[in-house]
């Protein structure tokens, strides 16, 4: 029987065989296709380029999917839950913020931040920026464009670093004109990440490291860390300066400070000599278990997409919640509602300590400066300036960075902790100096309770801030836009 | 060609189909051996039981692998870092915890809980339990005895629930005298899992809950909620109650107990109502990740183990960091190492915001102390008392679950945050009440930054109370072993 059946079995053997290797074909060939539509992007490239290349447009043929994902940070609808599109006022929801920042830009105005293609048309437009009709009207050096920009590399090559930072701020209005872009995180020639600020690199270098040496994964955290990081103005040229030469924790920033005696402004309410934190996103990450695990940015902040035959790193910039299926669910199996709720839960856990310390931090400012009007000498306030600053610095540090509630949950509760712990003391410490100076009982405060009492009390003329900006961006920067334009800096239409 | 390898071919065929189903002979024949040699266990039980069986030693000979695995939990080296297999004193490493449990009980003797094995013996020894020499020095109810042994639902059956609550402990020392063991969580019959305490099954009746549909996993879980857990002895009859009916937060069961006007002793230095939190092991392990993605408390704390043809849950329960290959690693890929120190890194954050709070909270009880001797009214001191039972709630419920800064470290964050905060506060009130009694600056503290200082300040005779309790073991405890061996209550040689 076994003999009769042979015919057949060599034939099925045979034709089976015929069947898997043509599907072996097809998949190899689809394999080779793709690989080969991968190639031919860079072996046949419209534009050739090298250097900087400053105008995002020129992108566009070349890598349609990049360029398509990254213009899409126009809209960040899913960022603004308040209104749209618009920014969120922070100051409006937490009026403590213009008692905080008395003294200093941000107490005009502090809103949400949207994605890249705004980063420029954002910055004209903030109130942080002034008005500077003439060069000496300016608040702000140049250092404050450096994160704006693909510009910024193009200026320092042809200027030098140390004159694009001790600019004024109005000096480079028709300069850095295109938004945050290609050039800022690729060699427009290979389009590989390459680290395009000087400060990080130089940074890197202070601690002994080489940032040539960073792996692939390492590159797609470190080419966000050029601007999501803790950073100062040194010095009178304003350098731009990473305050990591003594680690990279809210106590080792503060240490570094503190040894170079160094403050951003002095709050004229409390005379406390602030630290205003920046968004130290690349730092506090770094103390959570994603980052820990060897999680870079990009993972979740530009997931992989697929398109064609093409994978390519989708460029909207976002909360990874705007798609969760293509962010946490690469490696985390629970349902899309319960890993949000695991994201709320954290970050609702990080504000309940964040409230706090803002209610007490407040009150710490204002009853300082009733305790200087009521006969407190310096050396009686010195301990309690220590603590606000240092309250208000893990304050800032705790809650500048959006993301850090979810990136290091328990690092932050720390932080926020400490910072609560400051400012109680703070308070303690200016009960008992009231008290010898005869004044017992709950110090009488005023009414801050909305942006707008905040910044009347601390003697802002908000109308006329407002009237002014108006004027400026209707004269000034249309100018800027017309130069820049007829320099041939500018090819999008604004 | 195809015609002339046919023969070969068949024979290759045949032959490979005979080895493929030899090989699955053997595979099956093992599975079928090994699930016959646990089939063969449970219907060849040497043993016959029903009902509750209280001596442990009785399941030994036919679960030698779960009977040895508990007997090492007599070994509990792994727990001592601090030296050896002795309990580490933990009033000596935190003296503020004398000055919160001032005239109660735990300010006399605090100390790392050992093994189940030594559950009854720990008790015995503790300071807390006292010295009832007769039936009126006893200073604990029959309730204390509730978590330590299989005798508790023997005696429950045999003389009524109510009755066990309400006795003295004293009158139980013959009768409890199993440690911890089988019968706790099993029923001895079939060795399911089964809830043997009252007070589980109670709460859940109250939250409208059948305990009896929970699944295996979750009974994995349960059957240690019977102990580890928030609880109190409600009213005269001192009946063991579990909190819960108002949810398992940290402010849940304070509402609840607020809502019956409930604490557990005044504290004669602040004479502050104080809630003293047990050890909501279980409550506070819901807060954290592990427990919300489903895993159980077994699942850690009784890795399975293999051993010839058997699979069993390993009895002798520990810190999953004993043995990391079999617990974290079981889900987790990272280095044994790197585990560790994760765990620790999450215990250190903790610990920090704990250290302050306790600073914080031990000064408040002496200041209140202060305030009191120099005149604050019951007005003025009812809010300051109100911040200090709120802050020691939270620090108790936020430590006294010694794994709670892993199981649910943001939430353990949040809670001590949140009483660090109302000690603070009440410092600051305290502050404000002193200054308007005519008292202004630091108000001087008492030395009590020792165990020894601590107990001497609130007035404890601690060579009097130990050598009492040396005098109550070498007398009294004997007899009562005697006794329930004479009963046949006790198999074990103690």
């Amino acid at each position: 029987m076994a003999k009769k059946l042979k015919a057949w079995q060599g034939w099925l053997i045979y034709g089976g065989s015929l069947v898997v290797v043509f599907v072996l074909g097809i998949i190899v060939s689809s394999l080779i296709e793709r690989r080969s539509e991968v190639a031919s992007i860079f072996n046949n490239r419209q534009t050739k380029m090298s250097g900087i290349v400053t105008q995002n447009e020129k992108f566009k043929v070349d890598f349609p999917n990049e360029y398509e994902s990254w213009k899409a940070t126009e809209d960040t609808t899913f960022k603004s839950e308040f209104n749209g599109n618009a920014q969120h006022d922070d100051l409006a929801s937490h009026p403590a913020e213009v008692i905080f920042w008395a003294g200093y830009a941000f107490s005009r105005d502090y809103a949400s931040p949207r994605g890249h293609y705004h980063a420029l048309e954002d910055m004209r437009n903030t109130l942080r920026t002034g008005t500077p009709f003439t060069r000496d009207q300016n608040i702000q050096p140049g250092t404050c464009w450096t994160c704006k920009s693909p510009d910024v590399p193009r200026y320092m090559k042809e200027h030098g670093i140390a004159n694009f930072y001790k600019a004024k701020w109005s000096d480079l209005g028709a300069e850095i004109v295109n938004p945050i872009g290609c050039s800022d995180c690729h060699d427009p020639a290979t389009m590989n990440l390459r680290i395009s600020r000087p400060a990080l690199i130089e940074a890197f270098k202070r601690q002994g490291r080489d940032i040539t040496k960073a792996s692939q994964q390492e590159m797609r955290t470190l080419v966000c860390a050029q601007c999501h990081v803790e950073y100062y103005f040194k010095g009178d040229g304003k350098y731009l300066t990473f305050p990591w030469d003594k680690g990279l924790t809210v106590e080792n920033i503060e240490a570094y400070y503190d040894s170079l005696n160094y403050s951003d402004f002095v709050n004229p309410i409390s005379r406390t000599p602030i630290l205003k934190a920046q968004h130290p996103g690349y730092e506090t990450t770094r103390m959570g278990i994603h980052a820990q695990r060897g999680v870079s940015c990009a993972d979740c902040h530009m997931p992989y997409k697929s398109e064609g035959g093409i994978k390519y790193s989708d460029h909207q910039i976002m909360s990874p919640l705007a798609h969760i299926d293509r962010t946490c669910q690469t490696c985390h199996r629970q349902d899309a509602e319960v890993l949000r709720q695991n994201v709320y839960d954290r970050q609702r856990k990080c504000e309940e300590i964040r409230d706090k310390l803002e209610t007490e931090l407040c009150k710490a400012h204002l009853e300082a400066q009733f305790a200087w009007n009521h006969g407190a000498t310096q050396q009686e306030m010195q301990p309690v300036l220590k603590l606000i600053r240092q309250s208000q610095w893990r304050w800032d540090f705790g809650v500048a960075s959006h993301g850090a509630a979810f990136h290091a949950p328990q690092e932050i509760m720390r932080i926020l902790g400490n910072g609560l712990e400051r400012a109680l003391q703070a308070r303690l410490a200016i009960a008992k100096i009231v008290a010898k100076h005869g004044f017992t009982g709950d110090i009488p405060l005023p009414d801050v309770s909305t942006k707008e009492k905040a910044q009347k009390y601390i003697g802002l003329d908000m109308n006329k801030l407002r009237a002014e900006k108006q004027r400026f961006i209707n004269t000034i920067i249309p100018k800027w836009l017309q130069e820049a334009k007829a320099k041939g800096r500018l090819t999008r239409e604004m």
